[in-house]
């Protein structure tokens, strides 16, 4: 049977004013469209304005000017994206995790295994690891040498942290995520290249979030640095001696080059690149595919790239994308002739 | 030895026309340059046409147009690529892949375990986990909470579903593919970030391929979907909620955001992305490395960015786009005064 | 107890010029901000030359014309870069690999598995396969039917190798890896796509280095080609039958399409690409993000794309990129205009 709560509890918990009936139970959250009378849905997109007046929700949680038009009953949120967050947590079953160490793992003598944590099937942890307390590691996870995993943080599975990894509390790790790999060091000399090995680790901090198949390098020197509730999408690069600050968030496919420092608070779009060695100012927003190819010392939006067009006219613009010089030189010859006329 | 077969058999069963010795044993397919007397080439691009004259193939599956110029024996086929997909699956020596569970499988009490299926080494199937009939999970595969994979599915190695994920009958997998894991969600307050609990699943349908480390993650409060016969390539990434129509194919390293809709027969180049909550009709073509920031109501093809140049020459190019405001306007000043003499 | 090595030895064994006391004992490498008085620290970017001053290193690895400025001692290269990479590998403590198959391993009978390799905990080695000498596999790597594994050779953990798939010596790939995972080859027939076996396999050469999580797809009938020295970072995509030249170097998120061929000694941008069936010249280099769409025949940097701006003026110099072909015409109408004056 699903975990089940009226709407009286629920507002009382998450600190929303109720309109309708507070006895209602609600057994789960659904969209406004999908909804049924034992669901809760949301409105904070005025995009689905439209389908207030037909949803059969029991009740919604919305802002208070959206109160009026609601047809079933309401949590009426200042912040309705953020109440609805929240209120999901609620039916979200605990991981089925089982602490202890499971007969398959394999975990070397001397890896120290907090109290409460949940060494998964498979897992490989090496003597130097420390796993915190009430830490749950997944199935096949691989800990290596001198990694550090924090209190109740979650490797869901799969995940490979290398060498001299350190996550803080309560960080959650999806699979195939690979932290602490090699950075990509390399000198050149004469016809060959030379590996430079990498001495630094990783450090990351609490609350953040890493996605599936992400990879972060171990710094060359010293460590490459996540602040806490950092939030990487799936399929993130993040080089070595990279440092992202505080509450910064990157969406799928991002990748920062080597030694970029980036700021706080910062949102970086989906496969937005940033060049090596860069400084990226706090609160800066780079949208989709952008590349930033020189530090930005000032908060705001920054944007690359050229729009979407049919084929036929990308194509002519393209062509004449490689003349520009050429035509903003018979543009000002053109404003001199005029000038001396 | 090798599976040989005789032109005439290949011919009557692929209902192709043959002209020469139909006797003349195959055992294998290669290229029109590589190809030797026991081996089937052929000839689909017109790029190849000049080797077609120095082949030492035993044959060469070609269109009719060319037939004449074949110095060898030929199997006649209005489309030889399709042809030769076929053939070639011919000489493809079945999986190892034995029924049963690997002794090193950790399958919890309660998973349902499909006749025939194939359990490989060190996989880890969750309870509430189905394996349909004879589908095979190669090594290390991961099968979580409230999966289910459909018959004669194949998961070649090292695949994780996360949890309420469904494959359909005879999907292929790559390894590395994280399929179910978390969508990014990420409600803000104040000064952090709330995360909003992924509670919807992700349905995929018969006949897709699924890339190496390619990530898909499973929707907010719907599923996200992939429809019959979808081709995803190695590192692409699907965010949640997003609905793939069937036949579309996606080349490595494209990436759809949240939410975004696609048609059915599309095709995504390698590197091209889709942002949220944008609709792409049906048999639309994004050329590689292009961003979708409107929704696409005409199939056709479209593109965005700018073709390669030398360097130095870019470098003048790109200078010159930042003024391309100014360029209009003082075009168009030009135009005015030119219209007034 | 670290590692200790007195200037003296360090300046004989790599052949480089000593200024100062070759008693001095140094127990690793750091930064010139950060090195203590028993660490080497090194100078090569001009970038850091005023770090030089204050720094408290016990020595400095820098270029001759920097001796006079070091208020330290000093061991003098031509290419302090390359001093610091070989310097630094003296203070890499080697793996911590011990010969032999981990009990948790399974190895199929008639595997070859060479004198002083290991085999990690989980690993899967297929009956074919076959590991070289000294090789090292980490925790949980599977080595499929028909690979066969370089002497000295380390693959650090989780990579696997799918099929048909040859590393050469000393080859070194990190977590996450995929080689030889089918190519994306599909034919379209009427309604729905055939899937193209892909019968070829992969060929590593010596001394290569494949990033964490990156893809390799085995070739359709022929194979897929690294030679020896070619670096790949981390979620590089090279695709099937695709051929890339000694001692090329791709960067994060890079990705080659199929049939490819790239030159030796080329430095691929990170997240750049390069569309299928082209001619990469030797000694090409292709800044970041940029795509390649034609082939190039001679050595040199390309670049396409356009620069990073404040996303308002992007968006106006966007919107005028739609127009280039207009303008251009417009441009010469004014200039014919001023010649028949």
């Amino acid at each position: 049977m699903p975990t089940s709560h009226t709407l009286d509890e629920l507002a009382r918990r998450f600190g929303l004013q109720l309109r309708g009936d507070g006895n209602r139970r609600i057994t789960g959250i659904a969209t406004l469209a999908h909804a049924d009378a034992t669901q809760l849905a949301f409105l904070s997109n005025r995009k689905y304005v439209a389908q207030l007046a037909t949803t059969r929700a029991g009740a919604v949680i919305l802002h208070p000017s959206h109160v009026e038009a609601c047809p079933v009953d309401a949590l009426i949120a200042a912040d309705p994206y953020v109440a609805y967050a929240k209120i999901a947590g609620v039916f979200v079953p605990p991981p089925a995790a089982t602490p202890g160490i499971h007969p398959s793992a394999v975990v070397e003598a001397g890896a120290h295994i907090g109290a409460g944590a949940c060494i998964g099937a498979g897992c490989v942890v090496a003597a130097s690891a420390v796993i915190g307390e009430r830490a749950v590691l997944g199935p096949h996870c691989i800990i290596g040498a001198e990694c550090t995993v924090g209190a109740d943080a979650h490797l869901v599975a799969r995940v490979t942290l290398v060498t001299r990894v350190t996550l803080g509390q309560r960080v959650l790790v999806h699979p195939g995520a690979v932290i602490g790999s090699d950075g990509f060091g390399l000198a050149f000399e004469a016809d060959h290249w030379v590996k430079i090995p990498q001495l630094g680790g990783v450090r990351i901090g609490d609350d953040c979030e890493i996605g599936a198949n992400t990879t972060i390098d171990r710094g060359a020197l010293d460590d490459t640095v996540l602040e806490e509730d950092v939030r990487l999408d799936n399929l993130v690069q993040i080089a070595h001696n990279v440092h992202v600050g505080a509450h910064t968030a990157m969406a799928g496919c991002a990748a920062v080059a080597g030694s970029a420092v980036i700021g706080r608070y910062c949102q970086i779009g989906g496969n937005a690149g940033v060049l090596g060695h860069l400084e990226v100012a706090d609160r800066v927003t780079i949208t989709a595919k952008s590349l930033v190819t020189h530090s930005i010392r000032t908060s705001g939006e920054y944007s690359s790239g050229t729009p979407l067009q049919e084929n036929r006219g990308w194509r002519k613009s393209a062509a004449r994308f490689k003349h520009l010089d050429d035509f903003a030189r018979r543009l000002a010859a053109l404003e001199k002739d005029k000038h001396h006329e």
